[in-house]
């Protein structure tokens, strides 16, 4: 743009041929793709390419593509079969089966946060969704505190870990069946909650659907939820906060 | 079918007659309606009127009817204005706002359960569907040890009354918004639990849709379940194990 | 706990230290994990665990874990295959196909209950679901009392049993479908009735949320509702009423 | 179309004009419009107005129109204070506040079918529906034997009545809250079953879903279902079964 | 029951003894099951087994059963693969593919209704519902007139058949994705109609769920529903209304 | 802008300024908010205002506002007694009661199309939306054929009106129960399709949802469908593909 | 009919004759088969089948029987495996898997549409709909532009890409999670717009509910929908509008 | 406590003694309650009474009890007229009731977070439910940014406000319909994004549904959902963030 406005100065492009110019520039060029620079500025913050619904050689290219330029990738949603067919394509690319997820990471990530994330899970079943949280938060440059195998039904568990949240900046709680801990965390902590409701559970579990209510609909004030099974997307908000803590 | 059998004996009706006859008899007289008679011959189990639905001069007159015979008279989801309307055409109608419950008792009601029933609910607005429960109880026989307003959100409060679920049978849990109340005192206590969701919250709680999903799916074994705002079938279902526990 | 006032007492630990010390201290031994310890005291409570959604060496892991310590162990939803696995890593494991349950029994069941427990189903493909109850039953200490086959199209079926419910403490009612059986059965008996939906049917049946919706508004009063194929928590409630029952 | 025919014959009218004038005629009279006309020859069939979202003048000024042909008339889903309304400008509407119909009946009523209609309803809430339903059938000129409130939490009731079904043509099943009563009903006789879901209920039976999904859903063989709280169109399906039967 | 009177009336069985064993007698024997005998008594209703859901053995098993008795046997929802294991165990059985039905026969059919049923439907796709009505319809004696893929969205298509309504009892209507075609024959027809909705469809067809409530609201009067997919239901509706027209 | 590069082309602007006022311009200067300036330049378009939710003081002053500037004004989901409301504060208001709009028409209102658009409807209840619809388009400077009441349990009526669709460019069809309408006029005309699922109905009309599920999963290829009563949204659409066939 | 007539007028068939006649014949000869006729007489124009839930072999014989007319076919929802299997009965069939899309091409297509249509996809995942929609429009003979991968949460992607709509007749826009791509598209254009919701996504999208619903209420006003996934009816709904705009 | 282990070490009380009090103490005095303390420390956070569901004269005796502690109180979602009851018994509330929120504000509020929060809304339908947000967020300490009207209908009205994120720490964004502005707004900013959706729209809007779904569905990563119309619930949340980045 600075080219063009100093050929308008020195009378190289005519006013008219400026006004055309202007409106066909990217717009990447007249600031508005901010996410996208500060992207670029930022290192270490991962390109990210979701892995369910791309075959392997769709993956293997993308994540080459991308990775050419230097950037780290991660790869969400990627089952062990699947990332065993990448890596024969891109052997870059180290997978974490419980997950599910693959990444390349060639660039030192630049830490995230002065505390660290309470990542809280109900259950084993919930193990998947939490572990796609942690690795996610780990390639944002993230610190996470894993408080496991929490859920209500033994409160005391929970209560004997309450201290954890006295060194957390945010706390993520992933839990399925009908999502109470969220709740409960909910009365307990001072910081940012970010709920994940699992699709672990049956009948009237919904696939998700009774703990997604559940957080929504949370007897405790300013739990915020994200998709059902989404670690990955809980991450990202967490690694918002954090970043804002910074600013 | 006595006085039938003894004319077969006594050769004043055929075998043919008879077989008719028997086929004809009501089957209260057969022995199949044995929760009508049970019910008779037990003093104090009130007839139920469901009020909702109802006109007043309906309730009026089926509530008389029943009062005729001497036993005791629930009417269930009455409000005020219409309970007002029913005493004045019948005045031996006593009723409690709160619980939305007009009663006739003119039997003693024997007392039923050796321990109380604990009846704990989360908000102040689920007190309507406690009392409708807490009521029902009173006309069956049970009595009812309160523990009110201890949503999950400040959980001391719940452990702090823990001792109440040592000195009780059955635990009521009655809760709405995402109904946790129900995991979190299933996981404390070992006595039956009877969870009823309730109507409580607004948007994603969809009319007690949330609480009800949430505690089918609690993650508290053994915890059962009534429909949304159903004070009055808790409090039946609690007296069935109550009872069984007499028997 | 007992230690620690003691040194106090004796003037080893200042007040101070002793504050500290209590908050540090494992919620158990501050008697809040009453459940734990309750089922720790009663010989032959199994410890349960859900084998959907984990891999077969992971089950046996936590099942020679838990078996080391000399309780019974008790695997739900446990398929045909995924047993064969467990038992290839465990041999100890005993596994009932008809309930898809496998146990570690190696302590004796503790009777529980005066009474059996009549566990009544529809039709013959609710029968998973039925004998997942009647197993969970068998390994808390109760006798079940099966009333199969005996759905409402055919209602003479049912009444033709209807003996068996004068000698029970509990009826668990299995159908899927409309669910209608719960409530037939609701009206003929006085015990307690816990209603287990199933997901046998198609189409409008939605996967059990038809019977499930039927069974929670039933016309019979104090029917109680588990989740759809939850034939372990009907097991596990009724174990909690006949405990009441003997307290 | 005779009288065009006629004209092509007699050379009045050529066959291109014939062609044309054919492609335009009106349905009705190429025979396609049976029931119109089906309807118009059959004495007493009456005319239908919904009532339900009209205004009193517009229910008016219809009725008057068709009665002014010298049809019956039948004004459904009308409540009392919009019945008045219409009677002050319409005086001939007769009008029966059980069923919420209206009626102008000037015709003999045709009578159809050789045995009448069992009417089952659960309980007295679903009578405005029963009625609703027993007054379209007087008005297509069947008749109708009314077993009223015997709902399945008491089956004896039914059982008792079973010997109507041996005398009646078809059997219209209303009942709301779980919808049982189908099932049941539909397991005892050999008859056509029609099941009204009524939306009599409350919390989960969600407006009469769960009594619309039992009746789907129930597992006796050949129950037919029609709208919730569709007692008009129940009368009518039996009226075609009536009518069938007659051919 | 007969017997027992005798006694009675011989002085054989005092009337305490009689009363006694009245009560136990299996409800066949006191008039109620009467569906069960009036089905001995009528040659050639089959015995009905639901395919899906039971193994090969098993459906094997309960259908050897059954034809010992000289019985006639519907087996439905059997797949193709599943029908070869059972017809290696049983090669009795006879199987239509397009129906997903096997049978046996061995007792003559008597022959059901004056007139055939009219099985109409939408597409092609909704073939192996239609064929399921078809095939239970023929092995309970009715006579199908089969006018398919006359889908609304080429009305003239069934208008050209529209003769055929002249001369069958009863109208059959099976049609997936929106189920209009129920309405248009609603419409066209007088005779008694049983729509039955397919899962034919995708997305916002939900299984079946669109056509099931486009057919539960038609707009044409007396039009009844089965379930989803439920082609057996629908035979069974049909020779209800047949078995009434003979009547 | 133009402005700005002729400052920076004779040397007034300096480029870093011209970039800093470039980023601040408003996008309506940098061409994307086209939309506006298209309307600001086409004569006649209205400004529209979804009365619905909005008290009258607030609807008068937006179209006082809005009509200042010499606009056409349309004001949609305006009941009767707000319209009142309304006219009383701001007098130029003209009301439809049939199509719930207020307008103010002071600007010739350009003709759109070189042909009408067919607007078909189901039965009276459709009334309101269809006319909502058709208002709309007439402000919009589109013409209507209106076809009324010719629902599919009727087909000859909307058949024998089939020449309209040959001088018309584009059916709206609006029906609500089952919407069936949309699918035999879809396969009886070849111009685009607007269908309109109305709310009229009840139980499983689920308000205006089973129309809606039956216009989208429609058998007749390329319906496209608008929101629930969005009569307004179909008649904008139809304005839209008018615009196109000008362009 | 023209015969037939002749015959009228030579005196050789008696009007009787005649009117019976013209009632038996096919609606096809009367005119309103238009759809069909009006197909036929345009070249080019594709017969499709629908590949989802057909055989291999119902699809090749099919397609064979309608080639053999000599017109194109449209092979949708055909998969990799199954076009394989196609192909080696019926070597005809061109696959294109991207589009899932089998065709057979044999007659020219005749170009349809004055302007191309813009093709919007939000991401990759759409592709698979996007592209059954790029290959129906081509044999309708419309023209498609890509604008692909144009989600709004890079919204300067789409901005950069506006000038494509100043040169398109009609906007598809094809989109899953969310879909807000149609609102966003929906303000920026005046053509008219087909949203099409695909089933990307997880969780709360419901297999396309999310995008569904998010279309259907769009702020952007006259955005059309067609059922999730549903390419085909997209470009068969651009079609009827380039036609109409031929017209 | 400590008064109790001085007693211990002093002698004064036994061991066992001590024990078993330390058992009954309260669990506020144990430290779990720290919810509840740390807002009694905390200067000027308010107490909230949800007005919902609560009569006039209980919200007064509530709010009365609260002020009295010389704490503020904040009562949410108070209509007008049960707003001025409230007032009549107790005249120190204030009441906004474009917010539909009473306040009692007697402490200085303590300023929170170092920048505004930017307040983003769709449309003035949806102005209730952000300014419940905004008058929340005043009350807990923080300071907003007011981004109304910027629908994305119209995408360039947001475009032109991108500043606005520049220097706030939280974007809370409020819109029904299809909530498609959180996706562009979280395309647009890197700080931590609480969607709010609101019951606006009619039709497939479900009351909020479509908007719930489309936010948890976003494309935009990281976005964070609370429930329908939950304004205070995003407020709330927001200042959980602002607290973090004081930490």
């Amino acid at each position: 743009m600075r080219e063009l406005l100093d050929q308008v100065r020195a009378g190289k492009a005519s006013v008219d041929e400026a006004m055309q110019a202007l409106r066909q520039l990217p717009f990447a060029e007249l600031g508005y793709a901010t996410v996208d620079h500060h992207r670029a500025l930022r290192q270490g913050v991962p390109e990210v390419i979701l892995g369910d619904g791309k075959t392997a050689p769709q993956i293997a290219g993308i994540a080459q593509e991308l990775a050419r330029t230097g950037q780290n990738v991660l790869v969400t949603r990627l089952d062990a079969a699947k990332a065993n067919e990448v890596k024969a394509l891109f052997p870059e690319l180290a997978y974490k089966p419980d997950a599910r997820i693959g990444t390349v990471e060639q660039t030192p990530i630049a830490p995230l946060g002065r505390r660290p994330v309470a990542l809280v899970s109900a259950g084993t079943s919930d193990l998947p969704v939490a572990e796609e949280c942690a690795e996610t938060l780990r390639m944002l440059g993230g610190r996470v505190e894993r408080v496991y195998d929490v859920g209500v039904a033994g409160i005391h568990r929970l209560l004997h870990k309450r201290e954890v949240f006295d060194r957390t900046a945010v706390a993520i709680v992933v839990a399925g069946m009908e999502g109470a801990l969220a709740s409960v965390v909910g009365g307990l902590v001072t910081t940012p909650i970010i709920a994940v409701p699992t699709s672990v559970g049956y009948g009237a579990s919904f696939g998700g659907v009774a703990a997604l209510l559940g957080m929504l609909t949370s007897c405790a004030s300013g739990v915020t939820v994200v998709n059902i099974d989404n670690g990955f997307g809980a991450a990202f908000a967490a690694a918002r906060i954090l970043r804002a803590g910074e600013a």
